[in-house]
């Protein structure tokens, strides 16, 4: 499988630069070129150029930010250096929230947040289960095909004609030849389904790392529909047999492995549905390039799976199977992972009461949600300072627009509405008003106010709506994965001996102490913490400013 | 227009007879005939027989409910007598929220929710702007065509070519004609947008009268696909010139009118974008019968339009007019009803300042939202009881389903999962954990207690969350239109003279005095109420059970 020439940072860099970009694209067609047998593709925003602003967007795909010059310079993070990873070059101000290894990493989300609505792809937040598989381009298959598991719906005449198999066309292809075909490109928000998990965590443990509020990456993606690939396969409307779309990485990609599942031993997978999959407006893509370049390993070389709306978790990476099913994937993380279960579900009873295998609790859209990335934590506002501008960051899931973004000085007693200073062009309908407008990415926000309102309050919450009025919630709910976790973001307000004051976020992303959560967990001596917004158990607000000892 | 035979109340019996179904359904197809050249329709639960099902169901259709004999009696309500419906057979049990006329009804809730599932037609929700026009089946025509607006896109070769036609087949169809084209049936919720107003007026008085929580209305519906219709016009996609679909009622409708709006002189109109109208999956109609008889008038006879999953008030009744046009409906209630305004707008600078023209507090989908039906208002629970059954409903917008349904008796540190009991086969995607699959009614909960878990709180606290992890805000946030409302719903405990426990809800349907909410409002003298939970200005909890006075 990885046959990249040693120094494997040398062929790797080849890569990154794109070199091989100009070539596929002269094979490829534009979006503007792609079948048009769908009723959905008349006028919308998805024929934007977004293929001109992607290339503008190149600096950002750079390996990391000091790299600019035409040697391409790859270093070794010294936190690789006795990993698998050791080939893989890194950002060096990622915030590593599981040790050395594996890699998760968010960026500090100021300074992802300065780089505007697109985000460099370095700085890009990254799951990895285990070491990243060391792919080629060259090599790489994409195997499209179905199983053989028996439909769950009986056929008419199954005892009397042989069942056809469930995908008439299956077929394998490379990735010269996947870049060969249609593609479209459009940005589109990447969110790991445990952002803001360690909120979560200071309430009660739960059984995922401490993820900060800045889990996110909002990128160029360009790739080919899955539709296409099930297209060519034969598979053109969902049916018995044909109901799910498996999508699997790598075999052996995960340092553990479970018996009989889809994708193979020790491989990565999940399902979706396959209206989901079939439908042009969900713009389900096999996606490899990000921000005009070919993907960084830590984001899925050679490509991944986007489906926009969704949590991050679903989006297969180093995508190696698409399975048509009768059913959902059998792979052990489609059931054990991504779920939010309910409020009274620890470790224990999840899986002694089978809540992972219970349909509810699946989760592939993103809820609303959004953090505050100015003031940061730490940030001082000097006693002088006349305005502020409260800036941050919002989303929603299955394309739902953010329509208010608002901050209350008073815990929710009044609020101000901010304005959305950044704003994709929604993909798919008539005007950004129109129900089927997608808006795939996060939006970009904020507020001028007078710095004696900060001044003399007790905390900013911010909250967000999105346009079917779905809201962040005053309050967390604590469940066992820690995932979805949206409620009010609230920065602290706290005197400084300056005579200014001073902020302080819930949490600091990764190991790192610090936050008015933490604090407070820690005063309970890390145990079940009693939320305590106006309920019985705690304040039912905050002590007014007071110097931080 | 008002062609019936004197008396009406006779023709209108035969027409709400069914008389005419089995001769129009004999000409109908049945939607398993219906065109397959969508993508979306081989296998998911829109193939039930959900005709059947309304069949079933018809006797949910009759005029009301003592009515059962052969011989149909019409009575005409005596608040009725006097006013321009005076024609229009109602239940006497509805609860008129706006005086005698017009008629703006909810049922109440118990007696509601103990039909179950399908909800009787008369006792449905009905929101009438005016009299109700009395409309003749033989007569009634709809348009279906386009209009003169220019584009807000220039055409490439403008100034060279005549512009065409936006509709190239404009036509105008009876009511005979409509139902002989390809039906489907299926069942789902309306819902006004104003659900629940009534608690939002307790805080500060909306510009909306004051609704109950029964504000809803769960039916079987059959119809014509609007699809279709614009499909025979000529619209096949979206695109310049055809981006919405207006929508309209009879000119001379409403009481007041405005000047050069769509749907004419007097009329009420809306509009939705195309991709919404042409989307199968999205399951919009033009409904003409109910519960498996043709539409009773205060449901908009003899055809109104059906939009799964938004509020009512973009369901035009008395469907007149369909006009394909490049912008939004220009009709006066498209901007200026419908709308949720961010917290600090009032009536004065809603309209000073154009909030009601900014596209983002337009409303379609429904949110997350529900209420406790039992234990109902006044309900006394003896101190004897060893158990007791808590029940609701909840529902979602946009086909989301709803997964949870939550009580709490400590104010929401704490949740009691309820079984979700009734719920609807959902349409058009494999499995219902499919995020395709669409819900449309709403679902039926309880939950079993121990009795003295509800005697020894202050308060029973209902939230839901929908597939999309969205949930039931702890606090309501007030908008000049008090619409959507959806906060936890709270039913306080009070000790009972008996020994037992009184139930309160937060308020009584129209100007019947009652519910904790109002008597809170009065205690604040009618002004705005700050709502106390958790932050400055309330209680953080109510008061502990002590006997009623």
């Amino acid at each position: 499988m990885a046959q990249l020439v040693v120094p494997a940072v040398a062929a790797l860099a080849g890569a990154l630069a794109g070199k091989h970009i100009t070539e596929s694209r002269s094979g490829a067609k534009s979006e503007k070129n792609e079948e048009t047998s769908v009723a959905f593709n008349a006028d919308a925003h998805q024929n934007y150029d977004h293929e001109a602003d992607a290339r503008r967007h190149r600096h950002l795909a750079q390996q990391w930010p000091e790299a600019r010059s035409s040697i391409v310079v790859v270093r070794i993070h010294a936190d690789d250096v006795k990993t698998p990873d050791n080939w893989v070059p890194r950002h060096p101000n990622l915030i590593r929230l599981t040790g050395k290894h594996p890699f998760n990493v968010e960026a500090d989300l100021p300074e992802l947040f300065d780089y505007g609505f697109i985000s460099p792809a370095n700085l890009h937040v990254v799951r990895n289960h285990g070491a990243v598989p060391r792919l080629a381009w060259e090599t790489h298959r994409i195997a499209i095909g179905g199983c053989a598991r028996q439909s769950a719906y009986p056929l008419r005449r199954a005892p009397l004609i042989r069942r056809p198999p469930n995908v008439p066309d299956a077929f394998e292809l490379g990735m010269d030849e996947l870049a060969a075909m249609p593609t479209i490109t459009f940005p589109c928000l990447v969110v790991c389904a445990g952002n803001r998990r360690k909120e979560q965590n200071m309430i009660k443990k739960s059984i995922g790392f401490n993820w900060g509020p800045s889990a996110v990456g909002n990128t160029y993606w360009k790739g080919v529909p899955l539709r296409l690939l099930l297209n060519r396969a034969g598979i053109h409307a969902p049916g018995p047999g044909a109901r799910f779309v498996c999508l699997a990485g790598p075999e052996g990609e995960l340092p553990k492995s479970y018996d009989g599942q889809d994708g193979g031993p020790g491989s990565y997978g999940t399902s979706i549905d396959m209206e989901t999959a079939l439908d042009p407006t969900c713009d389900v893509i096999v996606a490899f390039e990000q921000n005009g370049e070919r993907l960084h390993p830590d984001h899925g070389f050679p490509c991944r799976v986007l489906i926009p709306g969704y949590i991050g978790g679903r989006m297969i990476k180093f995508l190696t199977k698409v399975i048509v099913t009768d059913g959902e994937s059998k792979n052990f993380y489609h059931f054990n992972d991504n779920r939010v279960l309910p409020v009274g579900v620890d470790a224990e009873t999840a899986t002694a009461d089978g809540w992972w295998f219970k349909e509810e609790y699946i989760i592939n859209n993103l809820n609303i949600n959004g953090a505050i990335a100015y003031p940061k934590h730490e940030e001082v506002i000097p006693a002088a300072a006349k305005t502020y501008t409260i800036k941050g960051y919002a989303y929603s899931g299955g394309g739902r627009k953010v329509i208010r973004a608002e901050v209350s000085f008073d815990q929710g007693q009044s609020w101000k509405l901010g304005d959305v200073v950044v704003r994709e062009k929604p993909r798919w309908a008539a005007g950004s008003s129109g129900d089927k407008a997608k808006h795939w990415c996060w939006c970009h926000w904020e507020i001028k106010v007078n710095a004696s309102a900060i001044a003399s309050a007790n905390e900013i919450c911010f909250r967000a709506f999105d346009q079917s009025q779905n809201s962040m919630p005053e309050r967390p709910t604590w469940n066992v994965m820690g995932m979805l976790n949206n409620p009010w973001y609230r920065v602290r307000v706290h005197a400084h001996p300056s005579g200014g004051v001073i902020l302080e976020h819930p949490t600091v992303a990764g190991p790192t102490p610090g936050g008015w959560m933490q604090k407070m967990a820690a005063e309970k001596s890390g145990g079940e913490l009693l939320w305590g917004w106006g309920g019985e158990g705690g304040p039912a607000a905050p002590p007014r400013p007071t110097a931080r000892a």
